[in-house]
């Protein structure tokens, strides 16, 4: 098969690439709050000629976690309408629905799908002269909020790899599904697409991921060892009494809290691997003459398989209880995010490889170390769990700046094109009708 | 000695008494803004014939706890040029300095000191319909700050006896010295009144509070067992890091902040008395996945003499410190406020009560059990260890409703005019020239 | 009435008194094993006339607290057979029902209790040259334990007393109890003998403690302020595992111990008064590579009031219990000991002290602040919740040595028969049948 | 090289090396107190024409650890004397020098390394009729003492190899050490030979340990992945106090042990790998009614590698310390043993299992996964790190029962004429002359 066609399509869309990309960046939003950029995905999907779904139908509500408030919700909603969001994909996202699929359906053969996630950053993007974004005049207009981990690129990059696959479907035997998800910031989308339903037909599952940190072109073919987690909430009540006049009358939610907090960190080591524990926050009490009558932690287990998190939650949750009962509070747990562990399908992250090397401007490298979480891990255990493979992409982007997570972070929008040029070969290969 | 005439110069400025208590509800501020308060009592003295000192002259930098920043001193400052302050006495007063001293001096003779409290609270104050300062017109006008410990009834009583007392000159024989403090709350203030050497003279100290609780008339001559108290906020600073990628890196301040607040709880009791101690606040951490980088308690020892306080403080710095080194954390270590033990003088509490019955409208109660503080209580212990005598007289003032402290605190404004007649037959008990 | 016949029956045994003082000294028997001691007390009694219960008639079983295993029992059984214990009453204490109660019924009239406490304590008695048991040759040949605390001097002037009232027996109108109580360090045994029943007449209840700090003849008619214990073992018992090649197997019994003790320390302070809590002691483990699998603790709460202990004891427990919930394991609490707070009743108090101004040879000292506790309480509770009135008598003897409950301890023998002619002349002046 | 000659020799001594073993299972000697085995053992290698070193010579005194105390060295010293052990030797090992190492120099040529341990374990072996040790009459008359680890075969094999390699002499080019070593449970010797030079100058390093968890024969030519780790005793001094009556005026080493413990299990996890740390005893204090003076804690700390092994051990002494500034209390720590991490060089267990498979007899099995420690690994890092090889052999010898370290361990004895046959081999292939 040759890969003429697509160079040729992609030419054409470059500079398209970078205004996508630069306007999702512009109106940065962060999970479940989307509303502008998921419905103008949408849109565009639609204008293309896919079969569209969003809103509820890709998202089950009672898998989505670490939804904002509703009053947050509907204050961006209203944002995303006053700034030129699709008023009628708008309406069904109302509420925080903000996930979209675009389905190309080619006759009978097998089923790909392509995932894209969209969310930006709950964190101020820098306003330095020297920050390209300001530079060039696309940082972002909503305060506190920035596309400071890449998934502007990657919302980019599927619209570009839309755009080349409906110029190719002639040559398509099977089903192309795009994959755009909320919120993969904190885990907490991914599995309420699948939920949905959304990846239990796909045979082959890709996902891509830029990396700022390594050179542009640079690319593994699947990424693996991540840690699944499980991101909770926990709080303690207890009730306030006065700390000298009446210490005997409260029920001292700090101390159930520091309890905790000490336990937590001393659940023991598993034979079988890696694990984490973290607390990173606690927010506790009112008046300094007061007992305190509530505490509120922020913690997150992790482990190198999914078996490995579920026994550090676990015993989280036994800790919790314990020091909820030795202080008389009550405790309530609510999940904030959560993702699995996985590992790419090794034979399809080599042909992956080898396509790329086909393409040419990729260089190979070898995964690197586990240590993070990805939702995405979710479509992947699903899909091979049904019989399908599954890989996630990592494609160097660097450009010489900061890291993802922080203020300054940017990077080298070459990377689009490269992406589009090798997932739509990814494509054409996985269901090409052949020559 | 009779006290017809202070009956009768009573009696005319009762609505007066009234109309100051409510000026300074609506306007309330907090511990040291008093900015309008303090320069508009300031400004009354002078006007009445007494010699006025304010800002520094009568608040030592050095020993002032709990000071706001200066952004929030500045701002309140402005705020009380805007609502009607006296512009010469808000000058000296700029930067928190919001105390005041009159003094009127009739010829040799001991010196007696009254004291008098300004500082309002930082609660939001109830705007329900059947809340009377709302129904008549005085509720507080500034968001969050409310006189609901009765600061406001003092404040306009000590006007209220310094007109009193210009009319009577002729009959003392000695010194009078009305001190009015500010940051009551949270024992912030007293110190720095002392340390600048306000009491250093005074023979005889006077001080009075208003109790929503008691009937009004009910009065104890000398309210004693006031907890001695030491109120101070601790920060671990530790150092952040991925919670996953690298947990052995960071220097978790939480961990260091839980082990404190343990041991903190547990530090023993004592043989020779009660002591307290509480945390009621903690804060603490950024990211869900980072290592906690910062934590701050708010903390309050107590004892039942200052020993015993000295003891529980000391105890909870080894403590705080140990906890610090254990995570390599740093610590620091802030003074909030503080208070010693006291006791009022029986003999001089004896002599008030006394005077009470030969005026009327006084019912005499026991002084009830202590568990509170004041920092009334410095300037006790200065005057008793100088060989003076010093009470704190407990006044009713139940008007049916709700506690101290709370958004719906209101007094029975009859109390002022009888702790104007008290406070002024006391000085002339005191320091009257005779018939 | 007139104590002249009083003092020549005493001055008769002064010889007896402090031989059978320092023969109890010498055979020592520690709590539930006082099997010599008892049983010769029951048979002195029976030989003087008295009706005498002992045993399982004078020790409910059921409220037995800290009683030694059955192996120890028994071999303190078998060596109080060899030493020289009455046979037919070793047959009826055997198992630990050590307790004796001889009584003296004179017809109608009131009744009256004495109790004597009769154990030693287990602690290895000084041999050096100049301890005077060493001197005189009665220090105790039981290795490690010893009359550390003078209950062989209350023993003795039990028998004293009980010798005199028989000879007195014609002057009584009513009945003497005499009750020798076993165990009582630990406060382990007073309850039993009030659930048996034994105080349950009792109109008038007196007991007797000697000081070894208070010069001969010091005399507290009414001690007080006995604070409330509780005192238990808890046992945790988890699952030991290998700390290295499987830590997440194990239930780690350590880690819900430490967690318990930092807890325990942290109950609050109760603003009704004083509150003690003690971890004495703490063993756990095994070998230093396995996961703990065991840890017992010697645990007691005190408080100034029965109800202040109850509150301790009841937060302790929920402690343990949650600790024991955190890591898995199970909770086993055994009461070790208990004891009331308690007071004397004045008027009794001032009427002793009244009679011992008449004997003379006494000089009155107010009565001492808290801090300890006494399992007598319990039965002087018992007596004063039925009406009745209690005391418990305080008196000197010191001999310028060392403290109660050293290696060292003695004390003055002159205060044996002071003992008794003051407790004789309490009982005349309570069931006294007139001149 | 054929290997007859070994066979023939080997056959020879069969019945010997049983006799061997069954004689050290018999007088089983604990760590540092070996006198009788290895006073024989260097007897026997002299007799043999070994130049053998003993006591001092081959163990350095500051490198010991964990050595018991000199009581109870006398005692098992003195025993050793009566039960037999060589009178000459003894006297060099007074004082628990228990170590052995025979040379035999056949000239110029590479120096091969055997490691053989002779401890034994502090572990009552059964009496069970069925257990074999008591049917055929080996069982330990020492009580409370065992070789359930079958060190008693490692020691017998070592005997072996040296009566093997003197009748080889001729046929080897270099230098043959054998060395004997005391205390390897609890990892306590192997750094004292080494401290002692006496692996300077091995170029090739061989150790061998029996399996009864495999079947006869099976055979791991290197085993790996040993955890390093460090043991250690921490103890906390504090002071005591009457737990009602003064409870402030102790310094509560439970409070700062149970502070520790907590804090210690909450040291947080590596990124670079496994790490461990257990409390495994914990004993403190004295009676219940006092706080706590004295506080040990039996604690071990364990790595992937040395480094991971050293972040746990200073991080443990930081939590330590900070505990006892919090109480106020003093800390001992104590080096009770330890061990490096290390692996089997590969080229050399390839070699080994080479030999093995001419040989004949053995089955080749994988390494295992770590999980443990064994100071053995000191000598095989000193010799490594100094350009030589080492190896830890693995060699199956199950009877069908129970595991190490149990009351009913047992092994195969066919497996000690196979590791005979083995070892022999392979100083014949590493120095050997040639054909």
């Amino acid at each position: 098969m040759s890969y003429e066609r697509i160079y040729q399509l992609v030419e054409v869309i470059t500079g398209k690439l970078v205004a996508y990309r630069r306007e999702f960046h512009r109106y940065a939003e962060s999970g479940w709050t989307e509303f502008r950029t998921a419905s103008l995905v949408a849109r565009r999907l639609a204008n293309l000629g896919y079969e569209v779904y969003a809103g509820c139908d890709v998202i089950a509500a009672s898998a989505q976690m670490g939804v904002p408030s509703p009053e947050v919700l509907e204050r961006h909603w209203q944002r995303a309408k006053q700034e030129g969001g699709d008023p009628g994909y708008l309406d069904v996202m109302k509420g925080g629905f903000t996930g979209v699929v675009g389905i190309l359906n080619q006759g009978n053969g097998p089923t790909i799908g392509l995932r894209f996630d969209m969310d930006a950053l709950d964190l101020q993007e820098s306003h330095a002269d020297d920050h390209r974004p300001v530079q060039e005049g696309f940082v972002s207009i909503h305060e506190g909020v920035s596309h400071s981990c890449g998934h502007d690129g990657h919302t980019a990059i599927g619209l570009g790899v839309a755009e080349v696959l409906i110029a190719l479907r002639e040559q398509l035997n099977g089903t192309v599904k795009l994959i755009f998800q909320p919120a993969e910031e904190g885990v907490r989308g991914a599995k309420s697409m699948v939920e949905a339903g959304v990846v239990d037909d796909i045979d082959t599952m890709v996902g891509l991921h830029l990396y700022s940190g390594w050179p542009v072109g640079d690319l593994t073919g699947g990424s693996g060892g991540y840690l699944a987690t499980q991101k909770f909430d926990a709080t303690f009540t207890g009730l306030p009494a006065h700390a000298a006049g009446a210490p005997q009358a409260g029920k001292n939610a700090l101390l159930a809290a520091a309890t905790a907090v000490l336990n937590l960190y001393a659940i023991p080591r598993h034979r079988q691997g890696a694990t984490r524990i973290n607390v990173g926050r606690l927010i506790a009490g009112t008046g300094r003459n007061v007992i305190c009558p509530e505490a509120r932690l922020a913690i997150e287990t992790r482990g190198a398989t999914t078996e490995l998190n579920d026994y550090m939650y676990e015993a989280a949750v036994r800790v919790l209880k314990a020091a909820a009962q030795m202080y008389g509070c009550t405790l309530e747990i609510k999940a904030m995010g959560s993702a699995q562990s996985a590992n790419s399908d090794p034979i399809l992250a080599a042909r992956v490889e080898h396509i790329a090397q086909k393409i040419g401007g990729f260089s190979i490298r070898p995964p690197e170390g586990g240590g993070g979480s990805e939702d995405y891990t979710y479509m992947m255990r699903h899909v091979q769990q049904r019989g399908g493979q599954a890989t996630n992409l990592g494609l160097g982007a660097d450009l010489g700046g900061w890291g993802h997570h922080t203020a300054e972070f940017d990077f080298d929008e070459r990377a689009l094109s490269l992406g589009v040029k090798l997932l739509a070969a990814v494509v054409l290969d996985t269901i090409g009708a052949g020559e």
